[in-house]
C-alpha cells in the first residue's frame, strides 16, 4: 500500500487529523439553540479555513436565512466526473447533559473511540471528507484526480431552509455527476456499507390551549379543561399498542421492499436478542407485529413524541392545571409517502380528536422526503470498490432508519443520485449522551475516501 | 364603629399595615424549591418577629426536618377559650414568570388589588390574624379578649410532614376550643362565607424508563418504546373523555352532600357562563355530566396531569426517543375516601396498564384527607355573627375544591372543630399568575377577626 502516496500521506498524519477533528468538536454548534449561533459561525469558520489550507478554490462562507454554507471546489480535471462532497458542521443539543460521562464538548479518546457531540453526526465524517482531499491534494502536486465540489451545511439537525433555497436557486454551483454523503452508518464493524434507502421526515408541534391562566388544581380540577391531558388524549389516539399509526389513509402510500431486498436483509448479521439489550436497553421491543426490526426500522413509517412542555416540571409538587401545553411529534416516512400530504392527513386527524374545552394549534416543524438510490448505477459499484480496498470484505447495501432531507433535493435539482457511503456504526449513540465515533472508521473512511476519488479519476 | 377602639386601631393603621404585608410578599418563600430555602427562613423570622412587636408571648421558631414552624401564644384569660390561629407563610411556585404583568415578588397595588405570589395564599390573609391580633392587643393594654395560640407553617404546598408530625407529638402545645384558618375563599364579593367541605389531595409522579439511553428516533423509531408515548397511553386511560376517573373502586366510598346542602349551592349566586367566561376562560368546561360545576369542583373527585418532564422541550426540534420520563398526577378526593387507600388503588391500575418495554414506578409525593365540618358548631355561629359587622350580610356555608390537609390533622388530634373563614375570592388567581388579594377584603378580613375575638370573650 505503501505505493499509493494519498494513503501514506493519510496515514503518517493520523495523529494530527485526529487533532484537528478535536478542535472542530470543542466548538458547541448546536443548530436549534439561538445561543449557538456564535459558535455556528465558529465552526463554517473552522471548515472554510481548512479547505483553504488544503487547496482549494473558491472558498467560501456563504450566508444564508439562518446558518451559513461553506462552499469550496477544484475543477481542472477535464473529462473527470465532477463530485459533490456533502456534509454538516451543525450538530443536535447534548442535553441531556448529566448521562455524558464526560463533557460532550470535551472530546476524548476511549478504547479506540472519540466522545463528543458530533464525533459521528457529522463532524467526524465530513472531516473525513475533507483529509481526503488534503492527501490527495498535497501528493499529487496540488492536483486531485476527479473535479470536487464541497458544500457542507450548518443547518441539517433542524431541516434548515438555507442549503434548500441555495440547491433551487443556484443549482450550477452544485453541477455534479454524483454526490458523496458520510452522514450514515455502517452495519456492523468492519463491514463496509452503503445506506440506499432513508425514511422521511414530519416533525411538528401540537399547541393546546385550555383555561386562559394556570388553575388551582383544588378550585377547578372537575370543571376546567386541562390541556396537557388533551395533550394524553390526542396522542394516545394516533398509535395503538402495537405501534400501528391510527392517522386515516397514512399507510396509502407505503411501497414495500423489494424480495431482493427482503431476502438480502435477512441475511446481515443482525441478532435481535443482542439488539434488544446492547442497543436498546429496555425490557423489550416494540413496533408492528409481523415485520422484523430492520424492516420495522428501514421500511415501515412510525410515529413518536419527543417533549410535551407545559405545566409544572420541577421537582416536588405544584397542583397546577396549565393553561398551555404543547407535545413535539414525528413522524418517520417511507417510500413512497409525501411528507406535505401526511402533515395535512395528521393535522386534519389531530384536530378531529380536539377534546372539549381545547383549542388546538398544529404546527410543522420540518420535513424531508424518504429517498431511495438505485444499486445499479455505476458509481456505487466504484464506491463498493474503493471500500473494498480498506476493508477486504464486499459491500451490504442497507437502509436506516433517519433522515437526510437534502438527499431528496440534490435528485430533484442535480439530477445526480447520493452515495451514502458512511462509516458511523450502530453504537455510536448520534443524537444521545456519550456519542462515539470508532478511530478505525475515522482512519478507514478517510482512506475510502482517498480511493474512491482515485478510481474515479483513473 | 368608633366605640370600638381595637376596629379604629386597624382602620387608623390600614396603610402600614398593607407595607408590612409587602415586606412579608417580597421574600420569595417557595417550599418546593431547595434554592428558595434561605427565603423560607427570612420568612419565618419575619412572622416570629411580628408577633413580638404584638406582645405575645413565648414566640419562638421551632425547627422541623423540613421548613419551621412559627408559635406564639398569650394565655391569660382565665375562663375563655383558646383559639388557635393558623396559617402558612411557604407559597407556590411562580413560574410560568412571563405570564405575570408585573413580577411576583414585587407587590404592587392596582385597581383595588394587590398584585403577588402569596397575596391571597396565603400570606395576605395570615397577616389579617396579626394585624388583628396587634389591634387588640395595643388597644386593650397589652391584652387579649380570648386566649390565643398562633402557629404558622412552611410547608403548606408541599403537604409538608413538619406541623403534621408536631401536632401528633405535642398535641398539648396547640391545646384549643377551635381553630381558626384564613385560606379559602368568600363565594362572591362582599358574600361573607365559611368553607365547611374541602377536598382531599392524593399527589403522586409516574416514573417511566424505555431504552436504557436516549436515542435517536430515525434510527430507532418502529423498534424502541418510548416512555413519552408509553405515559401518554397510561394517563389516557386514568380519566375517560367526561371526566370520570377509570380506577377500579375509585367512587366506591365517595358520600353525596346532603339533600339541605345540595339546595343551598342552588341559592348561591353563581352564574355558569360568567364563570367559563371571566374565571375559566376556555371554549367551554369539563366534567361529569349530571353534575353541577359546584357540586363537580367542591364534591366530585378528579384527576388531572400537571407536568410531564422528559425528553426535549426546547425551542425547535429534537428527534429523540427519551430514555426516562415522568409524570405529575394528583388526584383531589372528597369525603369519604381514603387517600392511603386510593394511592393503592391508583398505583395498582397504573401497573396494571404498563404498555410494552417500558418500566413504571409510582411514587406517592403527598395526601391529604378531604374534610367536612359541622356547622351547627356554636364558634360558626359567632364567627358568622362576627362577618355580618363587616360585611352586613348573612354568612353562606359553601365548599371548596381545595385541600388544607392539616385540617383533618387538628381535628384528629387536637379534637377542635376548625373555622375556614377566608377572605380570597374566587378570581384571586392563588397558584397562578398574577394572583392578587382584594384590599377590601384584607382590611374587611382582619375586623372580623378582631369582631371574632371579642364576641367570643364578651
Amino acid at each position: 500500500m505503501s505505493d499509493n502516496a494519498a494513503i501514506a500521506y493519510a496515514r503518517t498524519n493520523r495523529d494530527r487529523f485526529l487533532e484537528e477533528l478535536k478542535d472542530l468538536l470543542r466548538i458547541p454548534s448546536v443548530s436549534t439553540l439561538p445561543e449557538n449561533k456564535p459558535d455556528i459561525e465558529r465552526a463554517a469558520a473552522w471548515v472554510a479555513e481548512d479547505l483553504r489550507r488544503t487547496g482549494m478554490d473558491h472558498v467560501e462562507v456563504i450566508p444564508t436565512g439562518g446558518h451559513p454554507l461553506v462552499y469550496a471546489d477544484w475543477l481542472h480535471a477535464p473529462g473527470k466526473p465532477t463530485v459533490l462532497c456533502y456534509g454538516h458542521y451543525d450538530v443536535q443539543p447534548a442535553e441531556p447533559l448529566e448521562e455524558w460521562h464526560t463533557p460532550p464538548f470535551e472530546p476524548v479518546v476511549r478504547d479506540g473511540n472519540l466522545y463528543a457531540r458530533g464525533s459521528t453526526d457529522d463532524k467526524g465524517q465530513l472531516v473525513m471528507h475533507l483529509k481526503a482531499l488534503e492527501s490527495l491534494m498535497k501528493t499529487g502536486a496540488g492536483k486531485l484526480p476527479v473535479n470536487v465540489r464541497v458544500i457542507i451545511e450548518g443547518e441539517e439537525e433542524i431541516s434548515g431552509q438555507g442549503i434548500d433555497a441555495f440547491i433551487k436557486n443556484s443549482p450550477e454551483r452544485l453541477a455534479c455527476d454524483v454526490v458523496v454523503v458520510s452522514d450514515t452508518e455502517m452495519f456492523a464493524p468492519g463491514l463496509p456499507s452503503l445506506t440506499v434507502g432513508l425514511r422521511g421526515l414530519c416533525y411538528t408541534e401540537i399547541e393546546a390551549q385550555g383555561p386562559a391562566n394556570d388553575l388551582h388544581s383544588g378550585s377547578y380540577g372537575g370543571a376546567s379543561p386541562n390541556p396537557l391531558f388533551a395533550l394524553c388524549e390526542v396522542i394516545s389516539k394516533l398509535k395503538d399498542a402495537d405501534g400501528r399509526v391510527l392517522i386515516p389513509g397514512f399507510y396509502d402510500k407505503v411501497k414495500a421492499p423489494t424480495e431482493a431486498e427482503l431476502k438480502a436483509w435477512a441475511a446481515l448479521p443482525f441478532d435481535e436478542a443482542e439488539y434488544l439489550e446492547k442497543e436498546v436497553g429496555s425490557t423489550s421491543l416494540t413496533g408492528e407485529p409481523g415485520y422484523g426490526v430492520l424492516y420495522r426500522t428501514w421500511a415501515r413509517p412510525t410515529l413518536e413524541v419527543h417533549g410535551m412542555p407545559g405545566g409544572f416540571t420541577g421537582a416536588g409538587a405544584k397542583t397546577v392545571i396549565p393553561s398551555k401545553a404543547s407535545a413535539k411529534v414525528s413522524m418517520r416516512l417511507v417510500p413512497d409517502q409525501d411528507p406535505q400530504e401526511i402533515f395535512v392527513r395528521y393535522r386534519d386527524f389531530v384536530l378531529s380528536l380536539c377534546p372539549k374545552g381545547i383549542k388546538l394549534n398544529v404546527k410543522l416543524l420540518g420535513t424531508g422526503p424518504a429517498i431511495a438510490v438505485d444499486t445499479a448505477n455505476p458509481f456505487v459499484q466504484v464506491a463498493a470498490r474503493a471500500m473494498h480496498e480498506v476493508y477486504g470484505k464486499d459491500t451490504v447495501y442497507i437502509r436506516t432508519g433517519g433522515s437526510i432531507p437534502i438527499v431528496a433535493a440534490f435528485g430533484e435539482h442535480l439530477h445526480a443520485p447520493t452515495l451514502l457511503m458512511g462509516f458511523g456504526l450502530p453504537d455510536c449513540a448520534a443524537h444521545g449522551p456519550n456519542e462515539k465515533f470508532a478511530l478505525e472508521n475515522f482512519y478507514g473512511g478517510t482512506e475510502s475516501i482517498v480511493h474512491f476519488f482515485q478510481k474515479l479519476g483513473a
